[in-house]
């Protein structure tokens, strides 16, 4: 092996922390909390970038830079919103360094203190919407709908690689309307986009559903989620959209001339996904032997790696591997030709392993002879032999299952581990096993916040589902009246 | 018309910023320095992004992402690196606000403070090079040749949109080699990557050259550098790459053993662009009417107006324009059909003037009756009519030619405002009609800084053309010998 992974069963955690390093993801930066994000791992957040920046242009978004930096002042003026934005965040307070008067390197200058401290953006619904004062005047303003691609800080005290990070990279939408209708639809919009994306592009199977008071983002009337079961079982949260409501409006001030010439408040959404997402890929698909990349996100589709013995099969088997290459390219596909010559080619199936790469194309002299290849998919880690002739339609097929099987791989592990309980007894037992319990719930922020206490789970979504959740019955916990299932797990 | 826009003629610096703020490309925010992109300039930028990032892939440079805090002591380490950059800087000294005891807002926790302060980056090259030394050990790990997409922030004391802001974005690369002559190579590689952009993309004519010693970038050994003359005559750096020696490897210690074994210090490279070219865009383009847009880089390429007097007229002008529109996109243009209906069209095209779009079609209830449409192009505002059979092939001409035009005149206007100068006297007298001046200079810091303290004249660059530049001369300052002319201007 190239590098050794830690099984799952061994230890899920150190095993989600080798993947990220091993396959060349992401590693701690000299910064407390800060990653860097590698070439490879950078490579797949473009590929979701990508898909998502299409999607919301498709969905009538445009792209928009709002500064880095809030005035601390503006934190304070949305009353929720500071308490659950504005405490661990970097500070900036000075904006010079000068040669230290001892001669050892640079010290902050005293006299650069700023008049007010600004905040390194944890989130930008203040800076935005005190900028929207300026756009929104009439109704023929609106709406806005824009969508920013950025970095953002939240000084988390205990950090993981992509999963929690006090620097993070995201995209934030904010939108304005006109009414209130409009506004929660275009909520619903966008977390169907997160859904279908997670769904169609991740392979991940994700419950969409309201977040409980307790558990939505602060300032927002409703919070809409997408959640996805990790292989531990537990959930994650892979994307929010919020229904704002007129909060930031009235904060600042952002009203508007309606047709009947009466000044309203606008009305506001927002709604985002991070780098978190490499996190729920990794953990959702990947195996003991490394990475399993869904297709649609794989940096490298195709790897193509000679067997050989001799430098010429070697050079011959290169020649046709180029050939192949090209043909697949053309057909929309990116690959690999592995041509290192100092590697065995168990190890360097090993590291590709690792690296997730979906399908792997083997070429030996007898293949070069009989015009085959050895094909092996990442997903299964079967193999099978190909004719050369044809080999591209046969490729195409292949990941196309293979996106769709990993999927079904996901949806039907999910479907094992979400399960109806209907008594406080069963649930403490139940939610120690890991997966989605679907309960009764009284609806309280105080029951809910006794079961976190008890057993640290949450509510991760109220689903809007009417087949397996809408049904009478009593809360687990308070045995009160209540009207539809919830989803209960401990969350990342 | 739409917006008023100063003259160039009555007041340059006026001019510009009423393109940027009228043309709704960015404007100020709350946050002093700090800009707001609009989504109409974040179209442009994006389209540089796209151009400039396939142009580094096909170079072969992958991209990565670093942390946006650097330790303070990382400025330290690289003598002329700190003098350079750890002085106007952001500086984060707290990591957490808490509720004012007094009751008002929040204020920064005092038991928050940071062991060490951390410096929001305002170039990459400390926190990078501490990160390539864990990624380099021997010959094998090298080139390394990674790009960054990020925001910066140098804290400017007086900004200017797009041209000098606290925060700005660009792109930064940075590259590990195994020797000098390698690096030297990437140096020249990239400069002249910048170069072709500008030329072929952004229709900016540059002169591509070294610069002196005194305009260098902190820590390099060499820097290379495009220049381009805005339309006051002025020069405007563009983009810049840097030959940085050994420097940053030895001050990050980052060795790496070469093929005979024996350990060496790795050689550097670094070269960025950034939003500042939006202003090089706009300066060298722009007329009296607004921005004038390369094709190439325009959101909207053709925009669609219709001419009516009824509801009738219009609605069967816009269903022939949809029609249009499908065929113009199918062929790969973008497209926009004016709609609105409570504007006047000489209201509209003041306004698509004014943002630079560079094809109008207008379409009136004869032109609908006898198959054609008015094309006017934004560049020359010269206007034709065209039949609508043919017309995607049409517009395709237009926008190549408009492409052309718009360089050739800048390269004209570049031309007629470069000029040979032999005398101090003479020189002092020309340099303050702007332009460039090509003078003889006898090579050292001292004379250069004289030079920029009677006129405010800098070298913009040490070009490497042989015909124009490379001729025995005297100084013009000190009258010492010269082998070559260098380029000199007041810049921005």
């Amino acid at each position: 092996m190239a590098k050794e992974v830690t099984s799952r069963s061994e230890n899920y955690s150190q095993w989600y922390n080798d993947l990220v390093v091993k396959a060349d993801l992401a590693e701690q930066s000299a910064v407390r909390g800060c990653m860097v994000i590698k070439p490879y791992g950078y490579a797949i957040w473009e590929k979701m970038q990508h898909e998502l920046d299409k999607m919301f242009k498709e969905t009538g978004h445009v792209n928009a830079y709002f500064p880095l930096f809030i005035p601390k002042s503006f934190f304070s003026r949305e009353a929720e919103h500071v308490a659950g934005f504005a405490k661990e965040c970097a500070v900036v307070t000075h904006h010079r360094l000068m040669n230290d008067p001892n001669g050892k390197g640079v010290v902050v200058d005293p006299d650069a203190k700023l008049e007010e401290e600004l905040i390194v953006r944890p989130t930008s619904e203040t800076i935005i919407w005190s900028t929207y004062k300026n756009w929104i005047t009439s109704w023929r303003d609106l709406p806005i709908l824009c969508n920013q691609w950025a970095n953002v800080v939240r000084w988390e005290m205990r950090t993981r690689l992509f999963l929690r990070t006090a620097e993070f990279l995201w995209q934030e939408g904010h939108t304005a309307h006109a009414t209130a209708q409009e506004a929660i639809e275009e909520t619903n919009r966008m977390v169907n986009v997160y859904a279908d994306f997670a769904r169609n592009v991740m392979a991940l199977p994700v419950i969409v559903g309201h977040k409980s008071p307790n558990e939505r983002f602060a300032g927002a009337l409703d919070t809409l989620t997408i959640e996805a079961m990790m292989q531990d079982g537990k959930a994650l949260q892979a994307g929010t959209s919020h229904f704002l409501g007129q909060n930031f409006a009235k904060s600042f001030d952002v009203t508007y001339t309606n047709k009947e010439g009466k000044q309203e408040y606008v009305w506001a959404t927002s709604w985002g996904v991070s780098t978190r997402l490499m996190g729920a890929l990794i953990m959702s698909h990947g195996d003991d032997n490394g990475l399993v990349l869904p297709p649609k996100l794989a940096p490298i589709q195709v790897v193509m790696v000679p067997i050989f013995k001799t430098e010429e099969e070697h050079n011959a088997i290169l020649d046709k591997m180029y050939e192949i290459k090209k043909e697949l390219e053309a057909a929309g596909h990116s690959v690999k030709v592995d041509d290192r010559d100092t590697l065995r080619p168990g190890f360097k199936f090993a590291e590709w392993e690792l690296k997730g790469v979906p399908v792997r194309v083997a070429i030996g002299p007898r293949d070069l002879a009989n015009g085959t290849v050895e094909l092996a998919r990442r997903d299964t880690l079967t193999k099978e032999s190909a004719p050369m002739e044809g080999l591209s339609a046969r490729i195409d097929a292949l990941l196309e299952d293979i996106q769709k099987n990993i999927y079904e791989k996901a949806a039907t592990y999910r479907a094992a581990n979400i399960r109806k309980v209907d008594t406080w007894e069963e649930f403490k037992t139940e939610i120690q096993k890991g997966g989605f319990l679907l309960c009764h719930w009284d609806g309280t922020p105080e029951t809910e916040q006794a079961i976190k206490d008890e057993t640290k789970a949450t509510i991760r979504c109220i689903p809007e589902d009417t087949v397996v959740c809408e049904e009478e019955g009593k809360c687990i916990y308070s045995g009160k009246p209540s009207s539809r299932r919830v989803v209960f797990a401990i969350s990342y």
